[in-house]
């Protein structure tokens, strides 16, 4: 994907450092990373509602929000999850070595994993590598960005730079999405970094909100992870400050634009995928129906197979509406349009050119809008196809 | 699947015929049948909760419970779903249709269809090829089993005798699942057949307990079809009424019985599937929970791939037993057994042999046994894997 207007791939924010090495736990491919803030920084969390949530998950919604966060330090590999007692121990390790390396307090230290689930921490090979890790840290985000992913294809950053009363700011995403060298789990990291002056609470509120139009609104197979998180963290460097509505609305965009950048470059790489799918659907009656109905046409595996298979098979998305429990009076009236031919108007099948539907669908972007004609809530999903690629990646694992 | 102790491939209860044939809506394949009673017979149903319900489902879900059922037409290829009023029309055409052929009033005639959605009903080919269908009509359920099926490979009935304190009587088991020649949706379609006397309210009452244990607990992919329908049929002709409580517990635990002998069967025969996935849950603290929980193991992509890969990823099911919210002073403590060895006890990774696991894993039944010790309610739920072949299946139409 290419990065959109006012989206771009450049250097960090100002005063943030990255890197990612290769400490042993994987044969080649780098495999910890650390994004580092020259100064304490404002931080906030959001993470998987998954009851098993992993020991990193734990410790982060634990310390955060927070504003003298210094680092994140991820692993990819290894998830720590279902991993007992001697998991949480392990992370609190891992905190402890990249404190030290770092000269501040074990909880001025963010941490998240990705990896097979039920698996101690090599920390035998972590801890070691964590000084260097450190020592190699850079103004851009790229190592880092590689040290996260998993069967990720390709790896995931963006930046923009937002024009406040104050002077500029610049926001970093970087994010991995699904898939791993051994398959477990879609794990979502999503990492969100700016330069601008905002207290916790701001920072809390913006990421929230940012994270449910984005990655709360995409999905590769409906599995959620027990190690799915977003941070922001801002740590002033710019000196701007948010002074004005205008300034707070222009940041909060920002966020927004840079988190669906992101989450839709997610879902555009999930496991086996050939197409992103994007789901728009107006005129709900009610808001939460529209965020599950849209989501629900996204994680149909027949919606998935079909448009894998290039077919304009309108009838499963009309099923899974239903299935979603979108009342039959909004279904007897709905429009559907799929790559902006209309497939089905006023509740009725419409006459369209099948021909040249299929030849739409053959697209990389698939485009299905949903009217309802029933009310004013909107909502948008991303998804992906579903091909044999994703069964062989999740097959063939030993 | 053979039929477990009591149940057998038998012909159809007293009084009752079936017939299935071709009437050029498929190029080959037998796409019309009918179960007939020869009386008027008590009948009872469970449908979809779909809101894009189809014609035929909203036929029968408005006449039933009935006392005075003659017939269930079934028509495969056209699922009648999503076709606005000319939908209803044409519903309401071949149920008159039926009606004549059978000399009876069209509310005495019951109707499911199941084929591809958005498609009208081809009557010029169904209707004149009703009496002969009625005129075929057999004292088995042979042909009536097959041309209700779509990409089923196998027909799926099953007959049990049940000695009751006045005598004998019969019930037979006759259903579809997963999968259409276009495929489309996972349409369910199952009928319960019995001769014994039953009022129409304990025929409601033991069909809906039967499917919540039975069909409400198999998916094949979890999209829920405008179409799924369960009936039950008594005619009275054994004329043996249920008189004890011993009867009524007799009666019931046969239809249950059949039921869950019908869903495992439509499980087993999931699209593209290659073992059948049973998940044994207990110690819940909650009802519903259990059901929850033990349906999402089934539903989950990434254990039916592991499970298709023989590959015991059992950081899998412990991450889906969590998104399911299954709490995590549960997990802390639960054990999991897959084909009969502990691979989790007491909330921690247990020390198993994987090849052992892997060997066991290649039978074509996979058992997973979850104990959450922290309750009395319990669930089962069936499921299959997922293969390459699913997504050939669904993806290569047109």
């Amino acid at each position: 994907m290419t990065p959109g207007p006012g989206l771009h791939r450049t250097p960090l924010p100002k005063g943030f450092l990255a890197s990612g090495t290769n400490c042993g736990v994987r044969r080649y491919r780098p495999d910890i990373g650390v994004i580092i803030s020259e100064v304490d920084a404002v931080a906030a969390g959001v993470f998987t509602l998954n009851e098993c949530k992993a020991a990193p998950v734990l410790h982060c919604a634990k310390v955060l929000p927070a504003d003298n966060v210094r680092a994140i330090f991820t692993n990819s590999g290894q998830a720590n999850a279902a991993t007992g007692a001697e998991g949480f121990k392990r992370n609190q390790e891992v905190i402890a070595g990249m404190a030290e390396a770092l000269n501040c307090a074990p909880n001025q230290v963010l941490i998240a994993s990705t990896g097979v689930i039920g698996v101690q921490m090599a920390t035998d090979k972590i801890i070691p590598a964590l000084p260097e890790l450190v020592e190699r840290a850079q103004e851009n985000a790229e190592s880092f960005a590689l040290a996260i992913l998993t069967t990720d294809l390709v790896p995931k950053t963006v930046t923009t730079v937002v024009k406040l009363s104050g002077g500029n700011i610049r926001i970093t995403g970087i994010c991995k999405g699904s898939g791993m060298i051994h398959p477990n789990m879609a794990t979502m990291l999503g990492y969100i970094l700016t330069d601008a002056k905002i207290t916790k609470d701001v920072a809390h509120t913006v990421l929230k909100a940012a994270t449910d139009v984005s990655f709360n609104m995409i999905s590769v197979d409906g599995d959620s992870s027990t190690n799915d998180c977003a941070f922001i963290m801002a740590n002033g460097e710019s000196q701007v400050e948010l002074k004005t509505d205008a300034d707070y609305r222009a940041f909060t965009k920002a966020v927004i634009e840079v988190s669906v950048y992101l989450a839709k470059s997610i879902a555009a790489d999930g496991e086996g995928a050939t197409k992103l799918i994007e789901v728009n659907l107006i005129g709900s009656p009610e808001e939460q129906l529209a965020k599950s109905a849209a989501r629900g046409v996204t994680l149909s595996p027949l919606i998935k197979t079909a448009m894998h298979g290039e077919d304009p098979n309108w009838g499963r998305i009309l099923a899974r509406l239903g299935a979603e429990k979108v009342p039959a009076e909004c279904l007897s009236k709905m429009d559907l349009t799929l790559q902006g031919v209309k497939i089905f108007t006023d509740g009725e099948p419409a006459a369209f050119n099948k021909e040249e539907v299929k030849a739409l669908l053959k697209q990389s972007n698939v485009k299905i809008d949903i009217d309802l004609k029933s009310g004013q809530y909107a909502a948008t999903a991303w998804g992906c196809d579903l091909s044999k690629k994703y069964v062989e990646i999740n097959t063939e694992y030993s």
